[in-house]
Protein backbone atom coordinates (compact mmCIF):
# COMPACT_ATOMS: atom_id res chain seq x y z
CA UNK A 1 0.00 0.00 0.00
CA UNK A 2 1.34 3.84 -0.77
CA UNK A 3 2.42 6.16 2.18
CA UNK A 4 0.22 8.78 1.94
CA UNK A 5 2.04 11.81 0.64
CA UNK A 6 -0.15 14.42 2.87
CA UNK A 7 1.74 15.09 6.35
CA UNK A 8 -0.77 14.75 9.26
CA UNK A 9 0.73 18.04 11.60
CA UNK A 10 -2.63 19.27 13.45
CA UNK A 11 -1.70 17.85 17.16
CA UNK A 12 -5.41 17.99 18.06
CA UNK A 13 -7.27 15.99 15.55
CA UNK A 14 -9.14 13.52 16.11
CA UNK A 15 -7.03 10.85 15.03
CA UNK A 16 -4.40 12.02 17.06
CA UNK A 17 -6.05 11.94 20.31
CA UNK A 18 -7.65 8.72 19.69
CA UNK A 19 -4.31 7.20 19.01
CA UNK A 20 -3.03 9.11 21.88
CA UNK A 21 -6.13 7.25 24.19
CA UNK A 22 -4.64 3.56 23.30
CA UNK A 23 -2.05 4.19 26.33
CA UNK A 24 -4.95 3.80 28.51
CA UNK A 25 -7.22 0.22 29.40
CA UNK A 26 -10.61 2.34 28.61
CA UNK A 27 -9.05 4.06 25.24
CA UNK A 28 -8.12 0.40 24.52
CA UNK A 29 -11.46 -0.99 25.12
CA UNK A 30 -13.19 1.52 23.34
CA UNK A 31 -11.61 1.13 20.08
CA UNK A 32 -10.24 -2.38 20.34
CA UNK A 33 -6.73 -1.68 19.38
CA UNK A 34 -3.38 -1.26 21.15
CA UNK A 35 -0.34 1.23 20.19
CA UNK A 36 3.22 -0.19 19.64
CA UNK A 37 6.27 1.90 20.19
CA UNK A 38 9.62 2.36 18.77
CA UNK A 39 11.91 0.79 15.99
CA UNK A 40 12.65 -2.64 18.23
CA UNK A 41 8.65 -3.21 18.83
CA UNK A 42 7.23 -2.28 15.63
CA UNK A 43 10.26 -4.14 13.57
CA UNK A 44 9.05 -7.22 15.73
CA UNK A 45 5.81 -6.90 15.17
CA UNK A 46 6.02 -6.15 11.48
CA UNK A 47 8.21 -9.25 11.48
CA UNK A 48 6.27 -11.48 13.47
CA UNK A 49 2.62 -10.16 13.01
CA UNK A 50 2.26 -7.73 9.78
CA UNK A 51 -1.78 -8.99 9.37
CA UNK A 52 -1.99 -7.08 13.02
CA UNK A 53 -1.28 -3.73 11.82
CA UNK A 54 -3.98 -1.15 11.01
CA UNK A 55 -1.67 1.98 10.85
CA UNK A 56 1.80 2.96 11.10
CA UNK A 57 2.40 6.73 11.95
CA UNK A 58 6.52 7.81 11.56
CA UNK A 59 7.95 10.67 12.18
CA UNK A 60 9.18 13.31 9.35
CA UNK A 61 10.86 16.35 9.51
CA UNK A 62 8.06 18.95 8.61
CA UNK A 63 4.83 19.39 7.63
CA UNK A 64 5.69 19.26 3.58
CA UNK A 65 4.89 16.32 1.77
CA UNK A 66 8.40 16.00 0.50
CA UNK A 67 9.90 15.87 4.13
CA UNK A 68 12.84 13.71 4.86
CA UNK A 69 12.02 10.62 7.66
CA UNK A 70 13.33 11.84 11.03
CA UNK A 71 15.91 9.51 11.17
CA UNK A 72 17.18 6.36 9.39
CA UNK A 73 15.39 3.72 11.02
CA UNK A 74 12.10 5.43 11.01
CA UNK A 75 12.85 5.40 6.99
CA UNK A 76 13.48 1.78 7.60
CA UNK A 77 10.53 1.25 9.45
CA UNK A 78 8.39 2.93 6.70
CA UNK A 79 9.94 0.94 3.86
CA UNK A 80 9.53 -2.65 6.00
CA UNK A 81 5.68 -1.30 6.53
CA UNK A 82 4.71 -0.56 3.20
CA UNK A 83 6.22 -4.22 1.88
CA UNK A 84 3.74 -5.81 4.44
CA UNK A 85 0.95 -3.75 2.77
CA UNK A 86 0.26 -1.60 5.82
CA UNK A 87 -0.79 2.19 5.73
CA UNK A 88 1.89 4.74 6.81
CA UNK A 89 1.11 8.47 7.75
CA UNK A 90 3.74 10.98 7.85
CA UNK A 91 3.27 13.04 11.00
CA UNK A 92 5.02 16.13 12.66
CA UNK A 93 7.60 15.68 15.44
CA UNK A 94 4.56 17.20 17.72
CA UNK A 95 2.05 14.88 16.09
CA UNK A 96 4.31 11.97 17.22
CA UNK A 97 4.57 13.38 20.73
CA UNK A 98 0.88 13.81 21.34
CA UNK A 99 0.63 10.19 20.49
CA UNK A 100 3.40 9.12 22.54
CA UNK A 101 6.54 10.06 24.16
CA UNK A 102 8.30 7.19 24.37
CA UNK A 103 7.59 6.23 20.39
CA UNK A 104 11.58 7.43 19.02
CA UNK A 105 9.70 8.25 15.62
CA UNK A 106 7.75 5.34 15.16
CA UNK A 107 4.20 4.04 15.92
CA UNK A 108 1.96 1.30 15.30
CA UNK A 109 -1.43 0.95 15.94
CA UNK A 110 -2.50 -2.92 16.37
CA UNK A 111 -5.57 -5.09 16.61
CA UNK A 112 -6.72 -6.08 20.18
CA UNK A 113 -8.25 -9.38 19.32
CA UNK A 114 -6.39 -10.04 16.11
CA UNK A 115 -3.36 -10.38 18.69
CA UNK A 116 -4.91 -12.35 20.97
CA UNK A 117 -6.19 -15.03 17.71
CA UNK A 118 -2.52 -15.19 16.67
CA UNK A 119 -1.36 -15.42 20.00
CA UNK A 120 -2.71 -19.16 20.78
CA UNK A 121 -0.19 -22.24 22.19
CA UNK A 122 0.19 -25.49 20.69
CA UNK A 123 -1.95 -27.89 21.22
CA UNK A 124 0.66 -29.93 21.95
CA UNK A 125 3.96 -29.57 23.85
CA UNK A 126 6.90 -31.84 22.97
CA UNK A 127 9.30 -33.41 25.96
CA UNK A 128 11.45 -30.61 25.95
CA UNK A 129 8.87 -27.73 26.37
CA UNK A 130 8.32 -25.43 28.90
CA UNK A 131 5.98 -22.41 29.44
CA UNK A 132 6.48 -19.57 32.12
CA UNK A 133 3.60 -18.60 33.80
CA UNK A 134 3.19 -15.28 36.36
CA UNK A 135 1.07 -15.40 39.10
CA UNK A 136 -0.55 -12.18 40.19
CA UNK A 137 2.74 -10.16 38.29
CA UNK A 138 1.48 -5.91 38.56
CA UNK A 139 4.43 -3.88 37.14
CA UNK A 140 4.27 -3.31 33.56
CA UNK A 141 8.21 -3.20 33.54
CA UNK A 142 8.44 -6.49 35.25
CA UNK A 143 6.02 -7.77 32.77
CA UNK A 144 7.66 -6.82 29.72
CA UNK A 145 10.71 -8.08 31.56
CA UNK A 146 9.71 -11.26 32.13
CA UNK A 147 8.06 -11.60 28.49
CA UNK A 148 11.78 -10.90 26.99
CA UNK A 149 13.76 -13.37 29.38
CA UNK A 150 10.83 -16.68 28.90
CA UNK A 151 11.52 -15.45 24.86
CA UNK A 152 15.37 -15.80 25.23
CA UNK A 153 15.03 -19.27 27.44
CA UNK A 154 13.17 -20.43 24.39
CA UNK A 155 10.09 -20.65 26.46
CA UNK A 156 6.62 -21.72 23.82
CA UNK A 157 4.32 -19.62 25.98
CA UNK A 158 3.79 -17.19 28.60
CA UNK A 159 0.78 -17.45 30.80
CA UNK A 160 -0.29 -14.51 32.85
CA UNK A 161 -2.17 -16.31 35.87
CA UNK A 162 -4.78 -14.45 37.73
CA UNK A 163 -5.14 -10.74 38.32
CA UNK A 164 -1.89 -9.60 36.11
CA UNK A 165 -1.22 -6.27 34.59
CA UNK A 166 -3.12 -5.50 30.99
CA UNK A 167 -0.55 -7.14 28.56
CA UNK A 168 -1.42 -4.69 26.43
CA UNK A 169 -0.37 -1.90 28.56
CA UNK A 170 2.27 0.67 26.27
CA UNK A 171 4.64 -0.16 28.88
CA UNK A 172 4.53 -3.44 29.31
CA UNK A 173 5.16 -3.84 25.25
CA UNK A 174 8.11 -1.40 25.54
CA UNK A 175 10.21 -3.59 28.14
CA UNK A 176 9.30 -6.56 25.74
CA UNK A 177 11.40 -5.12 23.59
CA UNK A 178 9.33 -7.05 20.92
CA UNK A 179 9.31 -10.61 22.54
CA UNK A 180 5.75 -10.33 22.94
CA UNK A 181 5.40 -10.90 18.79
CA UNK A 182 7.63 -13.86 19.46
CA UNK A 183 6.04 -16.29 21.46
CA UNK A 184 2.26 -16.72 22.52
CA UNK A 185 0.72 -14.87 25.45
CA UNK A 186 -2.03 -16.15 27.59
CA UNK A 187 -4.14 -14.61 30.17
CA UNK A 188 -6.25 -17.44 32.08
CA UNK A 189 -7.25 -17.89 36.19
CA UNK A 190 -5.46 -19.81 38.66
CA UNK A 191 -7.64 -22.90 38.36
CA UNK A 192 -7.87 -22.54 34.50
CA UNK A 193 -4.43 -22.74 34.67
CA UNK A 194 -3.80 -25.75 36.90
CA UNK A 195 -6.22 -27.38 34.51
CA UNK A 196 -4.67 -26.22 31.44
CA UNK A 197 -1.55 -27.61 32.61
CA UNK A 198 -3.31 -30.63 33.48
CA UNK A 199 -4.74 -31.21 30.13
CA UNK A 200 -1.06 -30.81 28.32
CA UNK A 201 0.54 -32.56 30.96
CA UNK A 202 2.76 -30.07 31.97
CA UNK A 203 4.20 -30.34 35.24
CA UNK A 204 4.30 -27.49 37.32
CA UNK A 205 7.33 -25.92 39.16
CA UNK A 206 6.89 -23.26 41.42
CA UNK A 207 10.13 -20.53 41.56
CA UNK A 208 10.21 -20.21 45.58
CA UNK A 209 12.29 -19.51 48.63
CA UNK A 210 10.25 -20.48 51.08
CA UNK A 211 7.94 -23.30 50.13
CA UNK A 212 5.26 -24.54 52.86
CA UNK A 213 4.94 -26.03 56.39
CA UNK A 214 5.33 -29.68 54.51
CA UNK A 215 7.17 -28.96 51.49
CA UNK A 216 10.97 -27.50 51.81
CA UNK A 217 12.05 -25.90 48.15
CA UNK A 218 14.65 -27.94 46.56
CA UNK A 219 17.64 -25.77 45.36
CA UNK A 220 17.64 -24.80 42.18
CA UNK A 221 21.80 -26.08 42.07
CA UNK A 222 20.72 -29.49 42.82
CA UNK A 223 18.34 -29.39 40.53
CA UNK A 224 20.47 -28.63 37.22
CA UNK A 225 22.95 -31.08 38.82
CA UNK A 226 20.49 -33.66 38.15
CA UNK A 227 19.27 -32.59 34.57
CA UNK A 228 17.13 -36.22 34.49
CA UNK A 229 14.43 -35.20 36.39
CA UNK A 230 14.08 -32.07 34.08
CA UNK A 231 12.92 -34.55 31.47
CA UNK A 232 9.12 -34.11 30.51
CA UNK A 233 7.18 -30.70 29.51
CA UNK A 234 6.85 -28.38 32.54
CA UNK A 235 5.79 -25.02 33.61
CA UNK A 236 7.53 -22.57 36.13
CA UNK A 237 5.35 -20.28 38.10
CA UNK A 238 6.69 -17.42 39.43
CA UNK A 239 4.52 -15.29 41.95
CA UNK A 240 3.61 -11.69 42.31
CA UNK A 241 6.68 -9.25 42.94
CA UNK A 242 6.21 -8.39 46.89
CA UNK A 243 3.98 -11.12 48.21
CA UNK A 244 5.10 -14.22 46.08
CA UNK A 245 3.05 -17.17 45.79
CA UNK A 246 0.14 -18.08 48.31
CA UNK A 247 0.64 -21.74 50.80
CA UNK A 248 -2.67 -22.47 48.27
CA UNK A 249 -0.95 -21.86 44.94
CA UNK A 250 2.09 -23.55 46.12
CA UNK A 251 0.07 -26.91 47.48
CA UNK A 252 -1.07 -27.50 44.00
CA UNK A 253 2.57 -27.58 42.23
CA UNK A 254 4.74 -30.59 41.38
CA UNK A 255 8.02 -29.13 42.44
CA UNK A 256 9.30 -26.20 44.82
CA UNK A 257 12.45 -24.89 43.20
CA UNK A 258 14.87 -21.98 44.51
CA UNK A 259 17.82 -20.10 43.73
CA UNK A 260 20.16 -20.08 45.84
CA UNK A 261 21.70 -16.84 47.12
CA UNK A 262 25.68 -17.47 47.81
CA UNK A 263 26.17 -13.85 49.20
CA UNK A 264 24.26 -11.39 51.77
CA UNK A 265 21.74 -10.55 49.50
CA UNK A 266 18.47 -11.29 50.82
CA UNK A 267 16.26 -11.58 47.61
CA UNK A 268 16.27 -11.30 43.50
CA UNK A 269 13.49 -9.16 42.28
CA UNK A 270 11.08 -11.03 39.66
CA UNK A 271 12.91 -10.21 36.66
CA UNK A 272 16.37 -11.14 37.56
CA UNK A 273 15.16 -14.60 39.35
CA UNK A 274 12.89 -15.44 36.43
CA UNK A 275 15.68 -15.03 34.01
CA UNK A 276 18.42 -17.02 36.27
CA UNK A 277 15.51 -19.92 36.94
CA UNK A 278 14.32 -20.08 33.27
CA UNK A 279 18.06 -20.18 31.56
CA UNK A 280 19.22 -22.07 34.17
CA UNK A 281 16.49 -24.43 33.06
CA UNK A 282 16.80 -24.11 29.61
CA UNK A 283 20.58 -24.87 29.57
CA UNK A 284 20.02 -27.98 31.80
CA UNK A 285 17.71 -29.55 29.53
CA UNK A 286 19.86 -28.83 26.29
CA UNK A 287 22.72 -30.23 28.30
CA UNK A 288 20.98 -33.49 28.88
CA UNK A 289 19.53 -33.57 25.42
CA UNK A 290 23.10 -33.43 24.07
CA UNK B 1 24.44 8.62 71.29
CA UNK B 2 21.26 10.52 72.06
CA UNK B 3 18.71 11.39 69.93
CA UNK B 4 18.02 15.22 69.34
CA UNK B 5 14.60 16.32 71.24
CA UNK B 6 14.44 18.70 69.23
CA UNK B 7 12.97 18.14 65.12
CA UNK B 8 14.47 20.33 62.26
CA UNK B 9 11.47 21.53 60.71
CA UNK B 10 13.29 24.66 58.09
CA UNK B 11 13.42 23.00 54.90
CA UNK B 12 15.74 26.02 53.71
CA UNK B 13 18.24 25.21 56.53
CA UNK B 14 22.28 25.18 55.70
CA UNK B 15 22.13 21.91 56.53
CA UNK B 16 19.04 20.66 54.77
CA UNK B 17 20.64 22.16 51.59
CA UNK B 18 23.96 20.86 52.46
CA UNK B 19 22.19 16.93 52.52
CA UNK B 20 20.48 17.54 49.74
CA UNK B 21 23.48 18.51 47.32
CA UNK B 22 25.06 15.15 48.13
CA UNK B 23 22.46 13.81 45.00
CA UNK B 24 25.45 15.42 43.05
CA UNK B 25 28.61 14.32 42.47
CA UNK B 26 29.74 18.26 43.24
CA UNK B 27 28.04 18.37 46.12
CA UNK B 28 29.57 15.11 47.08
CA UNK B 29 33.04 15.91 46.17
CA UNK B 30 32.31 19.30 48.20
CA UNK B 31 32.18 17.84 51.25
CA UNK B 32 33.56 14.33 51.10
CA UNK B 33 30.20 12.48 51.88
CA UNK B 34 27.07 10.42 50.17
CA UNK B 35 23.42 9.60 51.05
CA UNK B 36 21.74 6.12 51.51
CA UNK B 37 17.99 6.42 51.36
CA UNK B 38 15.57 4.60 52.28
CA UNK B 39 15.41 1.75 55.33
CA UNK B 40 16.78 -1.61 53.10
CA UNK B 41 19.67 0.73 52.14
CA UNK B 42 19.91 2.08 55.33
CA UNK B 43 19.73 -1.60 57.73
CA UNK B 44 22.23 -2.90 55.46
CA UNK B 45 24.79 0.26 56.13
CA UNK B 46 23.72 0.68 59.61
CA UNK B 47 24.56 -3.22 60.02
CA UNK B 48 27.56 -3.88 58.33
CA UNK B 49 29.20 -0.27 58.33
CA UNK B 50 27.72 1.78 61.64
CA UNK B 51 31.07 3.15 61.52
CA UNK B 52 30.93 5.28 58.41
CA UNK B 53 27.27 6.61 59.39
CA UNK B 54 27.91 10.76 60.40
CA UNK B 55 24.40 11.52 60.67
CA UNK B 56 20.71 9.29 60.91
CA UNK B 57 17.74 11.60 59.72
CA UNK B 58 14.33 10.12 60.60
CA UNK B 59 11.16 11.34 59.60
CA UNK B 60 8.61 12.45 62.40
CA UNK B 61 5.02 12.80 62.27
CA UNK B 62 5.43 16.87 63.06
CA UNK B 63 7.61 19.34 64.25
CA UNK B 64 6.84 18.72 68.31
CA UNK B 65 9.22 17.47 70.39
CA UNK B 66 7.49 14.30 71.36
CA UNK B 67 6.49 13.47 67.78
CA UNK B 68 5.74 10.01 66.52
CA UNK B 69 7.85 8.54 63.91
CA UNK B 70 6.32 8.52 60.58
CA UNK B 71 6.40 4.65 60.45
CA UNK B 72 7.06 2.13 62.49
CA UNK B 73 10.17 0.69 60.35
CA UNK B 74 11.38 4.53 60.66
CA UNK B 75 11.08 4.14 64.52
CA UNK B 76 13.27 0.76 64.11
CA UNK B 77 16.02 2.35 62.25
CA UNK B 78 16.14 5.37 64.63
CA UNK B 79 16.46 2.50 67.58
CA UNK B 80 19.39 0.64 65.54
CA UNK B 81 21.29 3.56 64.91
CA UNK B 82 20.96 4.60 68.42
CA UNK B 83 22.35 1.42 69.59
CA UNK B 84 25.27 1.89 66.68
CA UNK B 85 26.42 5.43 68.12
CA UNK B 86 25.19 7.04 65.04
CA UNK B 87 23.65 11.00 65.69
CA UNK B 88 19.54 10.79 64.60
CA UNK B 89 18.12 13.60 64.08
CA UNK B 90 14.69 13.91 63.64
CA UNK B 91 13.04 15.62 60.26
CA UNK B 92 9.13 16.68 59.25
CA UNK B 93 8.02 15.67 56.09
CA UNK B 94 8.86 18.63 54.43
CA UNK B 95 12.57 18.88 55.82
CA UNK B 96 13.17 14.99 54.25
CA UNK B 97 11.22 15.24 51.12
CA UNK B 98 13.67 18.70 50.58
CA UNK B 99 16.48 16.33 51.22
CA UNK B 100 15.45 13.44 49.16
CA UNK B 101 12.32 12.36 47.21
CA UNK B 102 13.46 8.36 47.41
CA UNK B 103 14.21 8.58 51.38
CA UNK B 104 10.99 6.61 52.55
CA UNK B 105 11.46 8.52 55.99
CA UNK B 106 14.94 7.36 56.44
CA UNK B 107 18.45 8.76 55.02
CA UNK B 108 22.09 8.36 56.21
CA UNK B 109 25.02 10.74 55.69
CA UNK B 110 28.23 8.63 55.19
CA UNK B 111 32.05 9.21 54.62
CA UNK B 112 32.73 8.13 51.10
CA UNK B 113 37.03 7.92 51.92
CA UNK B 114 35.92 5.63 54.99
CA UNK B 115 33.99 3.54 52.88
CA UNK B 116 36.64 3.27 50.40
CA UNK B 117 38.81 2.45 52.91
CA UNK B 118 36.21 -0.02 54.10
CA UNK B 119 35.87 -1.61 51.05
CA UNK B 120 39.32 -2.93 50.26
CA UNK B 121 39.46 -5.87 48.16
CA UNK B 122 40.94 -9.14 49.75
CA UNK B 123 45.25 -9.41 49.77
CA UNK B 124 44.68 -13.29 48.26
CA UNK B 125 41.33 -15.38 46.91
CA UNK B 126 40.56 -18.55 47.64
CA UNK B 127 40.48 -20.84 44.46
CA UNK B 128 36.78 -20.78 44.18
CA UNK B 129 36.48 -17.38 44.49
CA UNK B 130 34.42 -15.24 41.43
CA UNK B 131 34.87 -11.17 40.88
CA UNK B 132 32.14 -9.40 38.91
CA UNK B 133 33.70 -7.12 36.94
CA UNK B 134 32.17 -4.22 34.97
CA UNK B 135 33.66 -2.27 32.32
CA UNK B 136 32.01 1.02 31.24
CA UNK B 137 28.72 0.25 32.65
CA UNK B 138 26.88 3.89 32.84
CA UNK B 139 23.25 3.88 33.82
CA UNK B 140 22.91 4.19 37.62
CA UNK B 141 20.20 1.59 37.49
CA UNK B 142 22.11 -1.12 36.00
CA UNK B 143 25.31 -0.52 38.31
CA UNK B 144 22.86 -1.28 41.23
CA UNK B 145 21.07 -3.85 39.77
CA UNK B 146 24.92 -6.05 39.10
CA UNK B 147 26.15 -5.67 42.21
CA UNK B 148 22.39 -6.81 43.47
CA UNK B 149 23.47 -9.84 41.75
CA UNK B 150 26.78 -9.99 42.21
CA UNK B 151 26.58 -10.11 46.16
CA UNK B 152 23.61 -12.56 45.38
CA UNK B 153 25.97 -15.11 43.47
CA UNK B 154 28.78 -15.01 46.37
CA UNK B 155 31.20 -12.74 44.19
CA UNK B 156 34.42 -11.96 46.42
CA UNK B 157 34.32 -8.30 45.25
CA UNK B 158 32.52 -5.73 42.53
CA UNK B 159 34.92 -3.82 40.19
CA UNK B 160 33.73 -1.13 37.98
CA UNK B 161 36.85 -1.02 35.55
CA UNK B 162 37.55 2.35 33.73
CA UNK B 163 35.00 5.01 33.07
CA UNK B 164 31.77 3.69 35.05
CA UNK B 165 29.10 5.87 37.10
CA UNK B 166 30.16 7.15 39.81
CA UNK B 167 28.87 4.35 42.88
CA UNK B 168 28.38 7.07 45.26
CA UNK B 169 25.35 8.05 42.87
CA UNK B 170 21.99 7.60 44.58
CA UNK B 171 20.31 5.99 42.24
CA UNK B 172 23.40 3.43 42.20
CA UNK B 173 22.82 2.88 45.69
CA UNK B 174 19.08 2.81 45.88
CA UNK B 175 19.10 0.06 43.56
CA UNK B 176 21.67 -2.32 44.87
CA UNK B 177 19.26 -2.35 47.75
CA UNK B 178 21.69 -2.44 50.81
CA UNK B 179 24.49 -5.35 48.52
CA UNK B 180 26.70 -1.81 48.21
CA UNK B 181 27.63 -2.88 51.77
CA UNK B 182 28.23 -6.45 51.21
CA UNK B 183 30.86 -7.04 49.69
CA UNK B 184 34.21 -4.81 48.18
CA UNK B 185 33.79 -2.58 45.69
CA UNK B 186 36.86 -1.24 43.60
CA UNK B 187 37.48 1.28 40.73
CA UNK B 188 40.08 0.56 38.27
CA UNK B 189 41.53 1.67 34.89
CA UNK B 190 41.30 -1.07 32.17
CA UNK B 191 45.15 -1.85 32.65
CA UNK B 192 45.03 -1.12 36.13
CA UNK B 193 42.45 -4.38 36.23
CA UNK B 194 44.11 -6.65 34.03
CA UNK B 195 47.47 -6.15 36.24
CA UNK B 196 45.60 -6.63 39.32
CA UNK B 197 43.68 -9.69 37.88
CA UNK B 198 47.09 -10.95 36.85
CA UNK B 199 48.54 -10.19 40.58
CA UNK B 200 46.02 -12.12 42.41
CA UNK B 201 46.02 -15.44 39.43
CA UNK B 202 42.43 -13.96 38.53
CA UNK B 203 41.43 -16.06 35.46
CA UNK B 204 39.37 -13.11 32.95
CA UNK B 205 35.96 -14.66 31.69
CA UNK B 206 34.75 -12.41 29.27
CA UNK B 207 31.17 -12.13 28.94
CA UNK B 208 30.61 -11.54 25.34
CA UNK B 209 28.10 -12.98 22.53
CA UNK B 210 30.11 -11.81 19.39
CA UNK B 211 33.96 -12.96 20.30
CA UNK B 212 36.83 -11.63 18.20
CA UNK B 213 37.97 -12.61 14.79
CA UNK B 214 39.65 -15.39 15.93
CA UNK B 215 38.16 -16.38 19.14
CA UNK B 216 34.41 -17.67 18.65
CA UNK B 217 32.73 -17.51 22.53
CA UNK B 218 31.89 -20.83 24.46
CA UNK B 219 28.65 -20.78 25.57
CA UNK B 220 27.81 -20.96 28.90
CA UNK B 221 25.67 -24.36 28.44
CA UNK B 222 28.64 -26.07 27.46
CA UNK B 223 30.92 -24.52 30.31
CA UNK B 224 28.63 -25.55 33.11
CA UNK B 225 27.88 -28.84 31.74
CA UNK B 226 32.01 -28.81 32.20
CA UNK B 227 32.48 -27.37 35.74
CA UNK B 228 35.55 -29.29 36.21
CA UNK B 229 36.92 -26.79 33.51
CA UNK B 230 35.68 -23.61 36.25
CA UNK B 231 38.20 -24.47 38.88
CA UNK B 232 40.07 -21.59 40.04
CA UNK B 233 40.12 -18.28 41.14
CA UNK B 234 38.18 -15.95 38.35
CA UNK B 235 36.94 -12.83 37.51
CA UNK B 236 33.84 -12.37 34.95
CA UNK B 237 33.75 -9.18 33.15
CA UNK B 238 30.95 -7.11 31.99
CA UNK B 239 30.91 -4.82 28.89
CA UNK B 240 29.01 -1.50 28.40
CA UNK B 241 25.04 -1.85 28.06
CA UNK B 242 24.69 -0.49 24.85
CA UNK B 243 28.46 -1.43 23.07
CA UNK B 244 29.56 -4.32 25.08
CA UNK B 245 32.93 -4.93 24.86
CA UNK B 246 35.65 -4.08 22.50
CA UNK B 247 38.21 -5.89 20.92
CA UNK B 248 41.01 -4.81 22.25
CA UNK B 249 39.73 -5.73 25.61
CA UNK B 250 38.43 -9.26 24.53
CA UNK B 251 41.83 -9.79 23.36
CA UNK B 252 43.10 -9.95 26.86
CA UNK B 253 41.04 -11.92 28.72
CA UNK B 254 41.42 -16.24 29.34
CA UNK B 255 37.89 -17.12 28.01
CA UNK B 256 34.63 -15.53 26.19
CA UNK B 257 31.63 -17.00 27.75
CA UNK B 258 28.44 -16.25 25.78
CA UNK B 259 24.48 -17.06 27.50
CA UNK B 260 22.53 -19.01 24.77
CA UNK B 261 19.83 -17.39 23.28
CA UNK B 262 16.76 -20.24 22.91
CA UNK B 263 14.20 -18.26 21.61
CA UNK B 264 14.02 -15.56 19.47
CA UNK B 265 15.27 -12.59 21.90
CA UNK B 266 18.05 -11.03 20.15
CA UNK B 267 19.80 -9.94 23.35
CA UNK B 268 19.33 -9.48 27.07
CA UNK B 269 20.04 -6.54 28.98
CA UNK B 270 23.10 -5.95 31.22
CA UNK B 271 20.90 -6.34 34.19
CA UNK B 272 19.59 -10.18 33.08
CA UNK B 273 22.78 -11.05 31.62
CA UNK B 274 25.05 -10.60 34.68
CA UNK B 275 22.42 -12.79 36.92
CA UNK B 276 22.15 -15.36 34.49
CA UNK B 277 26.02 -15.45 33.77
CA UNK B 278 27.13 -15.07 37.71
CA UNK B 279 24.25 -17.29 38.97
CA UNK B 280 25.39 -19.83 36.47
CA UNK B 281 28.77 -19.93 37.01
CA UNK B 282 28.32 -19.53 40.89
CA UNK B 283 25.80 -22.98 41.46
CA UNK B 284 28.39 -24.90 38.67
CA UNK B 285 31.30 -24.39 40.81
CA UNK B 286 29.27 -25.60 44.24
CA UNK B 287 27.88 -28.34 42.43
CA UNK B 288 31.92 -28.89 41.35
CA UNK B 289 32.69 -28.90 44.91
CA UNK B 290 29.64 -31.40 46.19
Amino acid sequence: MPIKSEVIANPKSERVRRVSELADRKGRKRSGRFMVEGPQSVRELLTWHPGLVEDLYVEVESAQPDASFATPVVAQMAGKAMQSGVYVHKVTHAVMHRMSADAQGVLAVADMQAFLDSSAAPDDFDEHAMVAAFWQVRDPGNAGTVIRSADAAGCSAVVLVDDCVDVFNPKVIRSTVGSLFHLPILTMGTDDFFAWCDTHELAVYAADVYGTDSRQPESLTDVIAAPETLAGAKAVLFGNEARGLTKEVLERTDRIVSIPLYGKAESLNLGTSSAVMLLSLAMSSHVERM
